[in-house]
């Protein structure tokens, strides 16, 4: 096949510092990879034809650099991005990797730690905005438990929302005019985290003070986690009108952490997210929230970084095959060719609708002989995945 | 010990007629026991204390009865709640069951199909007001797919609101009263459900028409199998308003739907659980959904009845342990030291105290330092619930 | 593409009668298709290309068959065998369905049942042996518990090693020829099955009188319940001379068990497995144990059957580019680039070689150094199994 | 309640020197805490009542020392053994951390890799002999891919085969007299790990060499992340007499290796294990192979140490209990009360005795009806564990 897949500024690539710069650090292991500056880094995704680089502000600027110190870093930074032409659409907070943050951050038991997590957070969004950040991530790494005897989730929740509140106003009174966006993820580091799934978080959102500029940024992996289907997640956060971010990534379901190269391990999962995100002309940055294996010397990185990218690019160019094949077509029309056949008895509610409905002459049996060709369906996805069709 | 673990009305114990009912059919073997008659279960049920029963239309009433049929049979079962003074606070209707809810029933790709679903639902309601339930469950066990390419979740979450809006009205315009819970599952018996956790149904109901009648209905098994803490989505939903009903049983993590008895897998899980509902003063009924052991024979049914309930109250006799011991307490105490110390900082946003904060000096490695008695905390609850101490 | 995916004989494909019989009943819902009659399946199967067909005792001969029954069904199973040319390859024994066997079949705690298994077993083998069966399949679907206060593991297994002792003993003295394979399977219908994974199996057969005769029968599905690497299971079973059989099918991780068409879920997975197959020229039947959704109509059905021998022989030519591509091979060999640089080192044990390899001076760091093209490997086979390369 | 729960040297309890003096690092953070010396350590242990420490090779001697500062840290080892009466009863080798064996040890694609992990097993071997560990574990963290594309498990059986039997010889070349314990893991830190459970570890030292001086290390951890009900899996090593070592600790099923207190989260499991074990009169070590929550203090894994000791001694004195509580025992009976009426028919094979059970009349329906108080039982159970019984 001569298709080309080579990554274009329209498909808002992005990665994290941290994600290219992995070094390979693990639970058990120690780094085996040199360390990149950020300006290496992102000369190396202006080179492979990434959109824009995404960071934490201590994988920019050390925690405990001097004022000087960070200017520089930051300056230098810039330059790196004007010199490529590269945007960093998005920033967020460490407020997992430090001691500090040992039992939370925005809901440690600790009042002191709290208001350090706000102060770090102001900081940080102070340099996010003055890189040109439009989206803010929060990640509650640290925001849950090893045991229920340590806090209330009532106190845990009422901490996490005042601290949003408060960062929130922060924001609307720098006039940043960023949007807020929250990832969610069921466990780990911690035994339990707050506000598990990306559902949880879009409710938590109706709870705040301004729902309108706070919506999510869910993440393959972490709904993989708890054995969720993901692209169902983004649908409903698509439809709230809360899709305002996105972690591209894999994960091979309950276990650890993985991080793995979008599309290597789920396959198809990768293809109706990719055929979802498409079909809504989802436009916020596609970010890949993920490293290349510990195995991977500097070279292996650029391949997984390419690889990111044009799985993307192929899944994206089946989504448009599946919506242009006439036998898929045929039977998906098929599936719903009732469709109108009850627009007298649905939709929304009066009284002589529901009287009608209720007296309606329905034959239950044969409505349930009915089948579905689902699975000639689903072949025929497989087989247009597999580019045999 | 010679404590009192006899239930009470107050106590709101409920079981379905399915639960106790159950026959012990399995997806791999036939019934073990003989169906129980409706007013058997009441009969039973208020023998072994409990304060009520629920029921899905057609554990009541078959789905293919004769007006006449539902009649007597409702007649009879009104009658044996009078004998028993047994309540029946919550309905629900059975959209599952049945093969004309093979694709879903709200949610079917067969227009048909969903107005077959709303007509059984109104008459289910019908049935529900009929004997005095307080709530209306929605459990949605087909609204599902085993592949994403038989229909796009915009138009399931589509179709299951417009359902929800319709019968909402309906509750609302037959003057029923009734507040309606929804329930979350991952899985079984498709391979997705939507809005699979009760975060996502949180978030869910905010965009329904009448979110205020619109609450949730947790099942510890169903949170268990996405391997989430049951009692944090069940704080979430408590901090809502939304705790509308509550399903307790259990599960050992990620796999099929057990539905066990109450606290006979995760002890420390349930211990916290109960712990919480109490602490909230939560009035709704305590739902056991859960039923016997295959192995089971009618006696034992009646034991796994007792437990259920008998668990219940020690777990709640050990919270109350639990808030009257000095040396928890203490410890307790000693790890929200110092909660009021930075009172001009946290709170509301001001611009002023946004500025002080982030000029406040605080010593990072002076708190990182500080670390928690959780694992003392966590054995001394773990020696309370072994009743050694 | 214009290849062709005809299924042919020796491919040996083959399915049960239970799989393109299965009528959609699950926990929560009743029948949706029509029985098939075995000589109905038989006849279905020949024409779409497989090449035999299996059976549990009661998928052929209903339990409470009388003896005239059994052999007229018997006879006209033969008969469609003729006809159609299909072989009858595997025989098995249903221990699960009916009431009897509800605390297990050979380790129930009630030795009738254990010699009534033991009898149905025999009569099961017979009947497999009349039809021609060369391989016996045992999968303990109730030899486990719920609590494990209701028996003991150490009485398990002696209970368990004791009926396959009996049954290889009965094979040998009937002089049936039969093979043994036996199949794990981690929970479900019982909270947990004893000897629940491959290894434990290959493990357990070492401790049988008779372990020659007997090998195992894994089960994608029931690997990936358990989060496991399906292929490497079927490795150590292949290396350890005991792959008699292999149940083809997919399950998308720890949940229940959804015996899904073989590649419709996990096709990376699916792909290295048919690879190893292929590369080890594994001979034993190929046994799809899937069933349809239970959306699917009759048409539907046929679809499936067809689909999971399709996606076998579209993978399998898949490993055969795979085998051929310049490219990938290129980069595996450099993987092993160092394979005899150490041959005077490893191997066998000799002290002069220990000692040698003790005192051996390897710089640590430069071989930590050296990091493996594993992303671009993987991301390879992605792009082989996308059909872009 | 006036128990004595202080640990004896007969209670064989062991921590590894990694346990207590974890630091409290993980994937997402730094560490929080001190590091200890082995001295410190061995005298911390000593003073909360354990019998023994074990190492890997780098907990005690860092891998670069030179072979004077080996000494010197062996020679105060030891002196802090003598000085405190504790024993080294078991060494391992650190085959994971450092980045040389980014691609396995025993199974690296890099001969020079699987060399070096052989020198450094030997070496660490000979340390553990002079310090008196008289079993050696083997835990192969790094022994497993991300990516199947690779290496083959093939291969990587044979590697690790080869190299355990190198070992053994050494063993037994050296006069070490030691036994091997082989530690299965499913995953983390690679995405599989080969022989990924205690079941595949069993069936895959049948096939070494040496199997006479080979068993196991099962851990409760790693077979609750497979899902596995652990205690079945001790009873399968136990009845084939391989359960050389065993590791205590906690896991909440699956999701990332917690390594939690023994019997903090899983009470009933805990239980039954400890149960068994005192049934079996296992007489190797019991080694907690746990750490802090990354929130303790030095107080706190004080507290840590003394619980997972006191859980244990609290669960058999439970064990005790239970197998003198009347009423348990009596139903314990009770669902064996069937046990002998059998005889004739079962155990070892006989032609006659076949016969005449394929001939014996069976009433199915009877036996079917036989139920189980199963549900009393493990409620007795439950409460029993919750010391209100």
């Amino acid at each position: 096949m001569s298709k080309d897949y080579t990554p274009k500024p329209e498909d808002r690539f992005t990665f994290g510092l941290w994600t290219v710069g992995n070094v390979g650090r693990d639970p058990f292991g120690d780094p085996v990879r040199t360390p990149m500056s950020p300006v290496a880094i992102v000369h190396l995704l202006a080179e492979e034809g990434a959109y824009g680089v995404n960071f934490h502000d201590n994988d920019l600027v050390p925690i405990d650099a001097t004022a000087a110190e960070r200017d520089r870093i930051v300056a230098s930074f810039k330059k790196s991005l004007q010199e490529t032409g590269l945007v960093a659409p998005m920033a967020t907070t460490n407020l997992f990797a430090d001691p500090v943050f040992r039992d939370g951050a925005f809901t440690s038991n600790d009042a002191r730690v709290r208001a350090y997590a706000l102060q770090k957070s102001m900081r940080a969004m102070d340099l996010g905005a003055e890189v040109g950040a439009r989206t803010y991530v929060f990640w509650g790494g640290r925001e849950g438990t090893e045991t229920d005897v340590s806090k209330s989730p009532l106190d845990a929740l009422k901490r996490f929302r005042e601290a949003l509140d408060f960062l929130c106003e922060y924001n609307l009174d720098q006039g940043y005019g960023m949007r807020f966006a929250l990832e969610a993820k069921p466990n780990e580091p911690r035994a339990d985290l707050y506000l598990p799934t990306t559902g949880a978080m879009l409710a938590f959102i109706e709870t705040l003070e301004h729902p309108e500029i706070v919506g999510v940024n869910p993440e393959v992996a972490h709904e993989h986690m708890a054995g969720l289907n993901f692209m169902h997640a983004v649908a409903q956060a698509w439809e709230a009108g809360k899709l305002f971010h996105i972690d591209l990534n894999d994960q091979n379901m309950a276990r650890f952490d993985q991080d793995l190269r979008f599309g290597c391990q789920t396959i198809k999962p990768a293809f109706f997210l990719t055929k979802f995100l498409e079909s809504v002309n989802y436009e916020n940055p596609k970010h890949f929230d993920a490293h290349a294996y510990r195995t991977s010397d500097a070279e292996d990185v650029k391949a997984f970084v390419r690889a990111c990218m044009r799985t993307y690019l192929i899944l994206k160019e089946k989504a448009k095959a599946f919506d242009h094949d006439p036998h898929i077509q045929g039977l998906l029309a098929r599936t719903r060719e009732n469709d109108d056949s009850m627009n007298d008895y649905l939709g929304a509610y009066t009284r002589d609708k529901a009287e009608k409905l209720k007296d309606l002459a329905l034959n239950r049996e044969e409505l349930a002989a009915h089948g579905q060709p689902y699975e000639e369906l689903d072949q025929l996805t497989i087989e247009l995945l597999l580019g045999v069709r």
